[in-house]
């Protein structure tokens, strides 16, 4: 069954697609297999969206997609952020409000759970997006909430990471959570006709001051979702971005600690623990010397 | 080097044992066979002690030593709680003061780190009881703080678990931790010459009247740790309960868990993560087809 799906998928059938995300969502048969069989698709560019709840992710990811659709580019999006529109656990009205690109024959866009935790990426994000990599897109936008330890992990996945923010008293952004500042390879100021933006800007500049000694100035865009204003210079950041930059550190790392998990999962999964349980009970049960290490030994 | 004290500790040789327990808390050379060629000494009995900060544990422990000495027995003490006079993490004044028993030749103390969190019990704990129990003592005294997650750990590691308490006001019982009201073979209520101690034994009485429903009530021990009042009760007790009961659930529970842990380093072990980190990162900046599944098959 896969194997007819993957040959679709790189045709770029979405229903294929779709397919394929739910058979390693939910480790159905021959789900490792078509991992393994998945070619690398380099040339797609992932880029994460992240930022704190009510900041207008949403919006922006929106018009985003309008404009990767108007310069001819295919995009999915790939939405783990419970309070996101995009997300299937959102309300139906928001939903209905977004829905004018589901049906767009160059967008692809998919929900997915949380691994529970409020801000978790799925615990498949990597597998995920090297599936819709592999479909063709050119773009792969994953929305996450920049909440808890998912900064890190986006950070990770994503080609260029952009972090957007709203503008808040002067006091708001020291108290601004020192993760999103690190990650970020691109600032977005959203809402930015609020009267307080130019003050925030300044401030958020000031803030990045120690940065300029790094090889690159993190641009900062100021955006008004709503109607789409500063959209193309988003847009361009990201292009000039993916341009200069390769895979970072942080990529090799997220990387390697989830083969790491893989290997451990696959290296436990023949041993059943109820029946080592079982015997272990009736051993001391029955009195029987029980020598701890011996008996894990057989396990080894 | 170990078989040599392993062949000593079993003769009762303290500083063979003191060794052996460095040995397996340091994961030194050789520790892994030591604790696979330790017999299994089915006599020893251990007694975990626990109960909230200040409710007086070491000063009951100290006077518990005396009744099991006089009773002509061999008894070791581990603690793990880090605010025990016991602890070597304690003032020096503390240590002193419990200072008469450290020289006896039947009695062993040993202090423990905890793994970092308060209550919180030695990583390697059922281990090193194991190898006290070899050297031939007759009771294994645990004593730990009852906060967190250790109440659960001793349960399983002690054959009889003693509770210690301090009589509150009426309301501080009801927010007792719920955990130590299930774990308690035995409740102690120490300091029990303040005024309040009566109403404070009737309501956790009331309050254990469920439990009447189980195959045994749980006897409430009133002592006084400074004069020993009590100490004789509670030794009773302890021995009553002993010829009672066999090995608890919790005990295979917690034992299976060590043992699948014990086989998961195992098996991880000869894994250079480095490497594995090196391999990644050269071949994402060489923009080589990565696939990660292909990738995590190797280590399977």
């Amino acid at each position: 069954m896969w194997q007819q799906w993957l040959g679709e998928l790189e045709q770029g059938n979405v229903k294929a697609l779709a397919r394929s995300i739910s058979l390693v969502e939910n480790s159905a048969e021959g789900y490792e297999k078509m991992l393994e069989a998945l070619p690398y698709n380099a040339t797609a560019r992932v880029i994460g969206i992240t930022g704190p709840p009510g900041a207008g992710k949403s919006t922006l990811v929106d018009a985003l997609i309008g404009q990767f659709i108007a310069h001819g580019k295919k995009v999915a999006v790939l939405c783990v952020d419970p309070s996101s529109p995009f997300n299937l656990g959102a309300v139906l009205g928001d939903r209905i409000r977004m829905s004018n690109w589901y049906t767009h024959p160059n967008v692809y866009i998919r929900s997915l759970a949380t691994r529970g935790s409020m801000g978790g990426l799925n615990p498949r994000i990597i597998e995920i997006t090297e599936l819709v990599k592999a479909a063709g897109y050119d773009y792969v936008i994953v929305e996450t909430v920049g909440v808890g330890q998912s900064e890190i992990e986006i950070a990770g996945l994503a080609d260029t990471t952009v972090v957007v923010m709203v503008p808040e008293g002067g006091d708001e952004i020291q108290t601004m959570k020192a993760g999103l500042m690190e990650i970020a390879d691109i600032f977005v100021v959203n809402k930015s006709d609020r009267p307080e933006a130019d003050a925030f800007v300044k401030n958020l500049r000031l803030m990045l001051a120690p940065a300029f000694h790094s090889h690159r100035e993190v641009p900062i865009v100021k955006t008004i979702g709503s109607t789409t204003s500063g959209i193309d210079e988003l847009y361009n950041a990201i292009e000039q971005h993916s341009e200069e930059t390769g895979h970072s550190l942080r990529k090799s790392w997220l990387i390697t600690e989830r083969v790491f998990q893989l290997v451990q999962q696959h290296r436990m999964n023949n041993i059943d623990k109820e029946g080592m349980f079982n015997a272990i009970r009736s051993s001391l049960n029955d009195k029987v010397n029980f020598n701890l290490y011996r008996f894990a030994k057989n396990y080894f």
